[in-house]
């Protein structure tokens, strides 16, 4: 089937408004926030009901033409980028909020509607949906759900797997089916849990149902400024050791904090501080008050310059602003950054900070650190100028050598932000060929024909010309095993040498 | 291969006193906690090591030889009977804790190792493992794994699911492959999620890492007697939707209390009484005295007969025995009884309570209820006695019957206890035919002989004359797909009937 003849059936579908096929209309689908890597979409189509995202779906999947979903384009790793001249299937207008359940403490949502439009709709009600990527103001459920998005809450109330149970899925051949359940047990294998975090690669989303918190009763701020990163990791890993569960735990350096106060989020940080740590607690007032005097306690424990608690609601919000707006705020102090994810044990933060602090001295690029410290998952700004040839390049390697030291320290290549195109070659640090090829046995059964997403989340094996489909794989039943060999992923690097 | 040329080589690798094959040897392993469908295993053998299970299974592999793990036979469902006569391998000798990392908060056990233990091990440094089913005393962690197991405290803390975030696995071809991380950040695919729960059908755990949690600074622990289940029920919806997440929440009503007395844990229940709440909370001292004073209150508004705070950690110790040995207890009142496991949403519990008790009337056999009342979790226990003719399948329709409720008003037929042989056909009140067979397919990616526990969890689609090999599946491409139709289980009822 040619362009205009596939336009046409888009078009029979849903109407002329609703389908962009024009080289100057497709421009800003491009790619998604990951910059650096670029392709140009067949077309872009906005179905508004299931059953208009199945119809479009099994249009293609019968003409074998490939498609992707995408829902704000705020991704940081490109997978929404059309590879392959993929039909983008936009679900930005797919935006409503279907059902709300007090009793149940459940939403339905499309995928098109937007993280924090989800909050403030049910805040009335004393609740909110924890999940809060910095990006939260415009990226939808339905991208949350592909990348299982983090932020800076999921210390303490965890990432979007632990808040997403059920979904409505149209297949990659146009079929609509519903995994997980309402209440949240799941029955049989966990398909639920495997399609929160896929990328987009077993399907598309069309109604989520989502668990929904009430908000706490008290919330308390910290912010801790310190003369050394390691006094502000130690005090991180004294407050977990401790017990404690904080809702965040955030850390920013230097360089992050002067970009800061160049932006509109001017919170006043001395400029010869080495690092800031912002920790929330939440819960009963009582308790909150006790963790918060406790908190205040360790961080003067290890030689905090200056300490305090958000005295109202506009400080606490200013305080969380000038974190959120962070990445923002590179574009005051370099023309271009590129942001990593990746996790490390939290122990291992200190060594881990230094080990960055050399790349950049090696690479000459400049890199500043936002991150959630609880968790471990930092996020390095690599600052460049995409103007001088060849540093986009040298960015993207010295982003890969960040990558690298969080794996060599047992920890992990993506926290929050996917694997998409960007970090499909750093996949090989963590996976060999054989389980790269078992992932792919595992998308066979959701999209044999990999007409969905192709070539996102999972490299293929390297030493496999072409692995497409699951008959192949299965064909070759043994290949899907005999690569798997022991790695050192679910032990930690101490016990391994012990061992 | 014969069955006394397989001993010898299982005896080669094992040593003979790990081989266990004679006639009234294999007596004790003809089922686990499930006793209502036995089968009599070929051999049972006792690896100590990683290494040892590969071998067994890789010699099993070849000669197409089918078999299962076991760990402390305390499963519900029957997820380690040997139905097709497999050989047994018994994970009870490989029951080490081979690490504990208090400052990342993790620890790596041997599959075998004992539940409780491990709490035992770190309690000295203030930690604890927290999933806790009622058999925690002798249940194995990777028993555990395999059936997702859940326990008292997981109202706020979580399954099993969430406290698994890797394991070492020897797959059904015999190879050793590690899934999950340290840290618990998953990549690609969640393949530990998939895996946990996987009731042994997709390999067999031989290392697992866990999360261990700081023990909380304080406990308070309430019980509430009423005079009606419904004030029981509305005051569980209360709690929840206050917004305070009890670490527990659980109910017994009358039978079950009468029988508890009975026992060797008498508390002294009125014997009037219809219901009684046990509601724990636990964290910092001042939040945790604020919320047993509100739950109290709560208690006091749905008219609640006698509420009280426990006041000493052996009265606390002495209302948990009464609790987690209530299974036990039924031996008191009925020679024989069988527990149910199903799940709904809170809301529905007084309406459903009400249905299992027409259940009761109309089969004739009494059933006592004890259960995760926060969780929604129901644990009927049905009395029969298995000499009158007929009784155990009485019983037994009787306990798919209030599994049909369970599954009608929106909710699952197992929360903690698997579905193992037992639930096999109650499985077709929530899937199809074609989703069946989409969760055979992604077993096939691990199992694709079927010989790894073969007949468990998932059943055959009844159209499908065989499905055993993925190959057959994928070649039917179509087949995986076409059979799936929407079904109910991710939006409410009342979302449902206002579409």
């Amino acid at each position: 089937m040619d362009k205009l003849e596939m336009v046409r059936e888009l078009t029979n579908i849903l109407g002329p408004n609703r389908v962009l096929y024009k080289e100057h209309q497709l421009l800003a689908y491009d790619c998604d926030g990951y910059v650096a890597q670029k392709a140009r979409p067949k077309a872009v189509v906005f179905p508004v009901t299931t059953e208009e995202v199945s119809r479009v779906v099994k249009l293609l999947h019968e003409h074998q033409i490939p498609f992707l979903p995408r829902g704000a384009g705020t991704g940081l790793s490109g997978g929404a980028t059309p590879l392959n001249g993929e039909v983008i299937i936009s679900l930005a207008k797919m935006d409503r909020l279907l059902h709300v359940d007090f009793d149940n403490m459940r939403a339905v949502v499309q995928p098109g509607h937007i993280n924090l439009q989800l909050t403030k709709k049910i805040a009335g009600n004393g609740c909110y949906y924890a999940p809060d990527p910095s990006s939260q103001s415009a990226c939808t459920i339905g991208g949350n759900l592909a990348e299982n998005a983090g932020g800076s809450h999921c210390l303490k109330y965890g990432v979007t797997t632990n808040h997403i149970v059920g979904a409505e899925i149209v297949l990659p051949n146009g079929n609509i089916v519903e995994v997980g359940s309402y209440m949240g047990d799941s029955l049989g294998y966990d398909l639920i849990g495997l399609i929160v975090g896929s990328e987009g690669t077993l399907g598309i989303a069309t109604a989520i149902t989502v668990k929904i918190l009430k908000k706490p009763e008290a919330v308390k701020t910290v912010m801790a400024m310190y003369d050394s990163v390691e006094d502000a990791s130690n005090t991180v890993s004294d407050v977990i050791s401790s017990g404690i569960i904080p809702a965040a735990m955030e850390m920013m350096d230097q360089l992050a904090m002067q970009a800061v106060d160049k932006s509109n989020y001017y919170v006043g940080y001395p400029t010869d501080i080495a690092a800031v740590l912002l920790i929330e607690v939440d819960g009963l007032a009582a308790g909150v008050e006790e963790m918060a005097e406790k908190i205040v306690h360790m961080c003067q424990k290890h030689h905090v310059r200056m300490v305090k608690v958000a005295e109202s609601d506009a400080e606490r919000a200013l305080w969380w602003s000038s974190r959120k707006m962070a990445f923002g705020a590179m574009g005051r102090i370099s023309p271009d950054y590129l942001v990593q994810d990746g996790v490390i044990p939290r122990t291992r933060l200190a060594e881990v900070l230094a080990k960055i602090a050399d790349i950049s001295r090696e690479s000459g690029l400049r890199i500043a650190n936002v991150f959630h410290a609880g968790d471990g998952n930092l996020h390095p700004l690599i600052l460049y100028d995409g103007r001088i040839p060849g540093q986009t390049k040298l960015a993207q390697e010295t982003g890969s050598a960040v990558l690298k030291v969080c794996a060599d320290v047992g920890g992990s290549i993506t926290g929050e932000h996917g694997v998409g195109v960007e970090k499909l070659e750093e996949m090989r640090f963590l996976f060999n060929d054989a389980e790269l090829q078992a992932q792919l046995a595992i998308r066979s059964v959701f999209n044999p024909q990999d007409l969905c997403n192709a070539g996102k989340l999972v490299p293929k094996p390297s030493r496999c010309v072409e692995v497409k489909r699951a008959q192949q794989l299965f064909q070759a039943e043994q290949a899907v095993y005999d690569g798997f060999q022991e790695h050192t992923s679910i032990l930690s690097p101490a016990y391994k040498e012990a061992k």
